[in-house]
């Protein structure tokens, strides 16, 4: 034998020693109680009362890991690993432990026999770990009980990292997933020198729970095609003789690396980039690898039956006891882990470097990188206000100045993603200071594209959430633009976002990161040109459930608000901010000092619009730009009409505030909620969104039963701005009306609840005729 | 020149006037308001005053129907059009005008010049159309506002609809979607012989909003594997020159009909046919193809600035009064259309037989071919309750032996869809009458999979709830089964289809077709094993913000009620029904009678737990399984302890009748609602759900002020099934005491409380040490 190929064979032969004691510790995860080395004969007591946790995907993604340390070794990568097969947690677990990492952040968990024993128990226990790779896996980024977004979150993990490495399992179940099949297409968006790679490993196991898989059953000519068609360069690894697997996912690694800096070498002196095939690796290995064959007769390696827990009834049943101790000595433990239970050192030197360990790599705690947004002052961005009311402006479009100085004092750690928006949304200012990242061919009619940019725009919510997501995660800073209603195609993306940040805040080792920044516009009463399809307000409902320390909902009435919100969002970390906010041009109330202090006490009496004298007759108050409008026009009305009626007028940005103090850190006191409503005084409030919204939040204020609530009913069509208001009685006259009604004696207030019904007629007949609003709408400026 | 190619030159020449006609009225629906047919000089007062729509993809759209009506013509074909790039609202409009439907389903807009101004005024006008293919558009099963679905909606028509053929545009920009990047997958599913055919055309105009499209930039050859890797087999019309492109596109399609024949025909003597590669389209045309080539010096057919209206300002600017003249002009509209504004009959003629158009072609307005369900009945699958509490059963087990029997009787208009949990829910009966569908290769250890089958697993929500919606619109029945926190997914799909049914309300000629079943189980309180990640019952939520008319949500809490509540939603229409239901064996309360009684009621005293005598000095309600069994649980423990104490149980089953009767059909009238509630004693109410959704909804009942409301408060993780209620506080303990603190002399029951206490304590240190509930629970029974 050469000495080459004798070293290769040495090495192939650790790592298989490596790839057994990653799986023997995670059969043990799965199964032991006691006796975690078998140092006597498994008995049934030593097998956990409750058996839980996925076997099926976790061999082929112990493979994965010990490959992947080869290479690391070998080319001294820079490299995290991200799981999507997410129910593979043992196997995360497993090598973290292995490679040190585990008893590092958890050091009641040290490499020893005690430490393995605890390991286990740990596993899927109360008090213990989730079955899945978490937040409380160290090295991970992506929590793997939802499935689909491994590979968002790798590719925004790359952006701006130029020398890291995203090694990304991505498991043949959630590639059926829609999220996943195009998530495929980020390639599309990725520079090879100023951003890092991504490296796929599809793995295919041939099942999901109790299905095949379709990547797994479409023949080896369409999948390659699939992935070329995709634009990658796929290697193939298939097989289930160990040995052989060996070699060849050492040689297919050693190729993709040695493509992957051909790439990046390739694109150093390059202004413009070209988009690579980058490489990818389709891994075929039976479901369930090493474990048992058979169980009860029926298949269990290379079958679904081997998806979780391939056997259990292991303290009733000797056979199972016994297939249970039979597939543990498999692995040999002996020749694995030391009397101490420690990995024999040989076996651990497979591992990279401590800094180098994908565990370990500071990537995957990306508060440890993240550096502070160097901030404008955005008091130099304040709209100057003329008169309550002027100027009439876009409030994003002030917006997107303020965000053009960010991005231009922050290139490389924060990014603007939007489903092909942007410019819809006003915030074209943005352009002014960088341009779109696009890696796909240019056209000539094509603006604001360039190879490298820090826009990122991609006709999917689920692209621009998951990419910001893993950009966020790994230390940087961003914004996602939405329109309001399809916003709600990543409810349940943000529930495993809020889910992850609630659970980092029990995990000491986790440093915390930037803030998920959410800005809705486009919103539901200005969708009256594309109709009923384009009109739900219900995501703060969808946010509203999320833990309250983790959750903040804004509704900035106007541009300066809407800046000082957003600056405010900007310098938060761990939390979930939602941004409501106009993008048609609309009157302007306050001034940027007023602006600040009123977002600061989440809601508050506008005294110029108020003649209360501290002794109200009926609060109007509102939470949101049009309602804020609507509630105004209806003062205005109000005090022309009736000057002798005393109202107050209040603000609600931060619709926080309305709960409870003991509930939400941004709650408002009894106290302070009583000044602001009174006790006793009817409150009219217009919602921006579903009024069942303050209903919930406020119910058990003091003078709750005296709120009427209007906002948007679903009654959505085609039609005019005002008409949208209109048909959910959240227009002025209905809410003029609406306070006639709660007055003693409503029917002194005949003669102007009669004009407020001719006027609704008026309405009606204009935009009926004219298809636009009446002049004395469009043109209502704030006067008193 | 030859007769037959002289004869096709004379097709073509039409062809090429009905789709000039059809650009005509999709123009004018943008643009004009009076002076449809330029009868004389284009004024600015003919225009709109306010100009909304989008053309960029409509010309491209007109195209497509143009030459589908030539081979529905030359084939006889039976086929609907799905309208994937729905903004192109206008083009569906104009196509379905000039066949002849739409004046047909609204006779106020007649075939002359009068109707078509009638047309062009609707279009995006208060109390006219929505610019998007919608539920008003004749022919149409797909809400063109949220993109992504087309495909789904396509393939959901075609399953057991054999001599069927939907053809689905699907554009560029919503091919970056998730949902239809793995939807092109749907071919994995479809029978040749049993189902019909999916002719997808892929739209390539290039540009989206404002952005470049992924799939027109990554050149022929990655385009071309990606479809052939996706299974199909992709025919390429790529130009701009008319002449050209309708010889092109003749050809093309003539040989995609002939594959489609030929794979028809093959499969017709195949008892297991093999999956066919379908032929697609990839039609690559200009964005605003005919438009203006420039407007205001910028380039506007071929870029993205033709998305929307190419050029306003018609009212101010006179060139641009020119420029829409001119463009109205080049289509030549003296030659479409006669005196009286009727398309010439030889143009006319290019359409289908009335039956075989697409706009009236029933498959399209499904409620038509809407066959009843040939229902069991639902008594027949009754769980014999020895006693209450017992039998110690799965809900869903027994559901699924019921649904069994509906699919046995409905085979090929019933489906059951899930993503790869039907087993793990606990509805494998349904494999004692049917299989899997699954056209994929196959493995000696697939168990289940056919060629043809009533139940459709893929991992992926989004297509089970899309390929759904799609047989419903189309006139069949079925199922969705899916882990509760997943089907947050789906959230923004749900709301279209809420919009569609609530806009279908008023669409006289739509017929009503079969409700939305949505089955809810492994739910919230039994995802200790999954953990956090699995944890959410928040879609209740969002169902519960849809329009009141359409939704319903149901909390059956054993078995029974869940048959007798699957019975009553089968039978039901245009309704969208949610059901929270649980896998895991548990106790059984009701026989079916009282079962039957108790779901109509939706909400009852249940007597036998009672001992309240019409007067209780405490309500104890709850709505859900779990919460049932604590909430029992609860009402025995004080029983037992306090025999004196007047407790009064509440079994909330129909959610909605805790909404007031003046807002849902459902909902109780205040009087029911204080006989079962009291207008002044504590209830202690624990939900399935978030508590604020209780609050919400029954926030101005008389007693609304005495309810204290538990349910998920976001603590939850991997752990017991008896600790995930503790950590919410939603368990009998915490429930008992919860009563005490409510009653007059709270330090009375110190005694009880105490015991409580300890009782949690013991728990707590139990699961630490044998990561299992105590005995105590896991056996608890009810015995009173």
């Amino acid at each position: 034998m050469h000495k080459r190929t004798a070293r290769k064979h040495h090495e192939f032969a650790l790592i298989d020693k490596y790839w057994r004691a990653a799986n023997y510790l995670s059969v043990g995860q799965i199964y032991l109680y006691e006796n975690p080395l078998l140092r006597r004969c498994l008995e049934a007591s030593d097998v956990k009362p409750r058996l839980l946790g996925h076997w099926g995907t976790t061999p082929g993604l112990n493979f994965v890991y010990a490959h992947l340390n080869r290479v690391i070794k070998h080319h001294d990568l820079n490299m995290i690993f991200v799981t999507g097969p997410g129910h593979g947690g043992p196997a995360v677990v497993a090598n973290t432990y292995l490679e040190g990492t585990y008893s590092k952040v958890y050091p009641e968990i040290p490499q020893n026999e005690q430490g393995i024993q605890k390991l286990f128990k740990q596993f899927s226990f109360p008090g213990g770990i989730p079955s899945h790779a978490s937040a409380q896996t160290p090295g991970s980024i992506n929590e793997g009980g939802e499935l689909g977004y491994a590979l968002f979150h790798a590719y925004g993990a790359a952006f701006d990292n130029p020398g890291l490495i995203v090694a990304c399992v991505v498991g043949d179940g959630e590639a059926e997933t829609g999220p996943m099949a195009t998530s495929w297409h980020s390639n599309k968006f990725l520079n090879p020198k100023t951003d890092g790679v991504v490296l796929p490993i599809l793995h295919l196991n041939g099942f999901k729970i109790a299905n095949p898989s379709i990547l797994a059953r479409i023949g080896h000519n369409e999948l390659r095609k699939l992935f070329e068609g995709y634009g990658y360069k796929p290697y193939f690894v298939e097989g289930d003789q160990p040995e052989e697997m060996h070699r060849l996912m050492a040689k297919t690694l050693d190729k993709a690396i040695s493509d992957i800096q051909a790439i990046k070498k390739k694109s150093k002196n390059e202004d413009s980039p070209k988009r690579p095939s980058w490489p990818m690796i389709v891994l075929r290995t039976p479901k369930g690898w090493t474990g048992p064959e058979r169980v009860d007769h029926k298949p269990s390696v290379g079958s679904f039956h081997s998806h979780q827990v391939p056997f259990s009834e292991v303290h009733e049943n000797p056979e199972h006891l016994k297939l249970l101790a039979n597939w543990l000595a498999s692995y040999k433990p002996e020749e694995l882990f030391d009397n101490e239970g420690k990995l024999f050192d040989e076996i651990a030197s497979m591992a990279p470097s401590e800094q180098r360990c994908m565990g370990a790599n500071k990537h995957a705690n990306g508060g440890i990188l993240l550096r502070e947004l160097d901030l404008p002052a955005y008091q130099d961005y304040a709209v100057s206000i003329k008169k309550h009311g002027a100027p009439f402006i876009s409030s994003t479009g002030e917006l997107g100045k303020y965000l053009a100085a960010v991005m231009q004092r922050n290139q490389g750690h924060f990014r603007v993603f939007c489903p092909d928006e942007l410019l819809s949304n006003r915030l074209g200012a943005l352009f002014t200071v960088t341009d779109r990242q696009w890696m796909g061919e240019n056209h000539p009619n094509d603006e604001h594209m360039s190879t490298q940019g820090g826009v990122m725009e991609i006709l999917s919510e689920h692209a621009c959430e998951g990419w910001l997501e893993g950009y966020l995660l790994t230390g940087r800073h961003g914004l996602f633009a939405c329109y309001e209603a399809f916003i709600h195609i990543i409810d349940s993306m943000l529930n495993q976002h809020a889910k992850w940040l609630k659970e980092c805040r029990d995990i000491p080792w986790r440093e915390p990161i930037s803030s998920l920044n959410i800005l809705l516009t486009s919103h539901v009463w200005r969708q009256d040109h594309n109709g009923f399809s384009h009109q739900d307000p219900g995501f703060m409902d969808h946010v509203a459930n999320k833990k309250p320390e983790i959750v903040r909902i804004y509704l900035p009435a106007d541009a300066n608000t809407l800046i000082t919100v957003a600056d405010h969002c900007l310098r938060s970390r761990d939390l979930i901010n939602v941004i409501v906010a106009g993008k048609q041009p609309q009157q302007q109330w306050l001034d940027m000092e007023s602006s600040t202090a009123h977002a600061k006490a989440g809601a508050s009496i506008w005294k110029w619009a108020s003649n209360d004298d501290g002794n109200p007759d009926v609060v109007i108050a509102s939470a949101g730009e049009i309602p804020a409008l609507e509630s105004l026009a209806a003062v205005s009305i109000l005090k022309k009409h009736l000057p002798q009626l005393k109202v107050r007028y209040v603000n609600v940005v931060d619709l926080m505030s309305l709960l409870p103090k003991e509930i939400h850190p941004h709650g408002l006191s009894d106290l302070l909620f009583d000044d602001l409503f009174t006790t006793d005084k009817p409150v009219i409030f217009a919602f921006h969104g579903y009024p069942g919204l303050i209903h919930r939040f406020a119910y058990n204020r003091t003078n709750h039963h005296n709120f009427h609530v209007y906002g948007f009913q679903e009654e959505g069509t085609t039609t005019t701005p005002f008409d949208m208001v209109v048909l959910n009685r959240l227009d002025r006259f209905n809410l003029v009306k609406s306070v006639l009604r709660r007055m003693p004696d409503p029917e002194t207030y005949t003669e102007l609840n009669t004009l407020m019904d001719s006027k609704l007629s008026e309405h009606s007949q204009y935009i009926a005729e004219h298809g636009e609003d009446m002049p004395e709408i469009q043109e209502w400026i704030w006067e008193n």
